[in-house]
């Protein structure tokens, strides 16, 4: 498939995303050289042990130096200064794109300081773990996943030609590629993932802060549901408090519609209507096939996490 | 392992749950005779089909005739016309349980027909999947999974044995038990799986009808975080119209503390409290470390669903 993309790709920020971009594109052999830089010794000496990248810079601008492709896997509000320290050492020609699950904040400051020349193309693949840093990537963790590009207006045919090599680039690591407007990005994903973790982090924490209900007996018997949140509340709180404080509009926005039709089915259980619970929750299944539909989740039971039992 | 602990068994309601518990009890040789009562004629065919029980009966009184051990598989609100249509030929010194989510008023409607001389002990397993009916069941749902008695107050030595009883049953198929109140039950519950499955519900539901992103988007990009949710909002509607219905109190209750804290969630988004709401995302963390040291979780990242992409 493809050969090489890239002749030398520097990562900028190696956790869970950065890592995993690394690890696949070594292995697809999607570009010649990987050189990384994290802001975190103990990251960058964790990196050089694991022996991922061809070259660990203690310096962003050490590591963009050359490269035709620069990915900035940060937390979303460490991009802008981040790139601010790379921007001088760019190469003319360069694509400069991102992983972060916030477009509009990240769009804005990668292209205020990017140098002419530099192509800017925001990215952001859905795929994740709710484990982090460098040792949780995993090669295979973009195969049939979807990749958002949110590329800016620009009549300019290098630039075109750019995002054609960036979307070619995510393909060869096994996703798809979707292009869209970066606010519509940024609502799309309030739904499909901001709101989830909000929900999920409060669940979370009004289940360990009950006074009735022990934190042993929450978890003890949490096979009841709860402990699928769990998950996802369990995921990078750096990461995601910058999601939510770069995203915060529509993040409110989409809490706003959760909140009233809570409130609808709140009213609804208190009232005693039957009817109404089971045409919503009828609804929602059909939701659920959708998904599986779609090749985004495991058909099998319980996520299949019970496969070891059997 | 043990042996067998009834003679006879009969299940009333033969859907995952009470499907589960015939394999299981078949698998471990729990049981002697296993006879089985569903409302639905056509569960009855395919039960008969799969060749899961040793007799099914149209009746529910027919199916009890002489079983020492019957257990109520039905949605929670189903049990007390169950119960009622069994009663009169249920054996003295039989023991009646139930694996309803709700204790209470299930309880209440086991004792409340019950006829002098048979043992009510309301039960409720902490297990299941998403799917529904008899080709659902597992003969391995129940392991490593616990399962709540609700005992009823009594001085009666042959009550205790029938418990003793019941808890060995229950352990043969793989689950450890617990005893506590009724009530405490039901508050527990409407932590860790009713609410769970109130918001999984209501947050699919807000996505689904959403004007500004379409369904396919959220499908699509689901792997953000939605899909999990969708998992659990695809549960059998009529089994949880009930427990809402049925457990509405306790509910409302644990629902009313969820919203308060959502509500100072938001406000910190708002405000943009970055503090705050890292300092709330770490704490969650510790509780899923809890939850997978409890031995109700997968430790793999992604619930291991991603397993075969390795």
């Amino acid at each position: 498939m493809g050969g090489k993309l890239y002749d030398r790709m520097a990562v900028i920020g190696c956790g869970l995303i950065g890592s995993s971009v690394v690890r696949a594109a070594r292995e697809k052999g999607a570009v010649g050289e990987i050189v990384v830089f994290d802001a975190s010794e103990a990251v960058r000496a964790r990196v050089a042990e694991l022996g991922l990248a061809d070259r660990v810079e203690a310096e962003a601008a050490e590591a963009v130096k050359g490269a035709d492709l620069v990915v900035f896997a940060t937390p979303v509000m460490a991009v802008a200064g981040a790139m601010k320290a790379a921007a001088r050492a760019l190469e003319v020609g360069a694509t400069v794109t991102d992983v972060g699950s916030v477009k509009g904040v990240v769009a804005e400051a990668l292209t205020a300081a990017a140098p002419d020349g530099v192509h800017v193309i925001p990215g952001h693949p859905i795929a994740g773990t709710e484990h982090s840093g460098p040792d949780a990537g995993l090669a295979e963790l973009f195969e049939g996943r979807w990749v958002i590009l949110t590329p800016r207006e620009s009549g300019d045919a290098g630039y075109a030609a750019a995002v054609e090599r960036l979307t070619a680039f995510w393909e060869a690591l096994g996703a798809e590629v979707e292009t869209m407007d970066e606010k519509h990005h940024d609502l799309v994903l309030a739904v499909t993932s901001h709101l989830p973790h909000l929900i999920a982090y409060n669940i979370v924490g009004t289940a360990a802060d009950l006074e009735q209900v022990t934190r042993a007996e929450v978890m003890k018997y949490s096979a009841g549901g709860f402990r699928d949140f769990t998950r996802i509340a369990a995921s990078d709180p750096t990461m995601w408090r910058d999601i939510f404080l770069a995203n915060k509009e529509a993040v409110l926005e989409i809490l706003g519609r959760f909140t009233e039709d809570l409130q609808a089915l709140s009213r609804a259980i208190r009232w005693g209507e039957g009817d109404k619970l089971h045409e919503l929750f009828t609804r929602t299944r059909e939701i659920r096939r959708g998904v599986i539909a779609a090749g985004q989740e495991s058909p099998e039971p319980n996520f299949g996490r019970d496969r070891g039992k059997h």
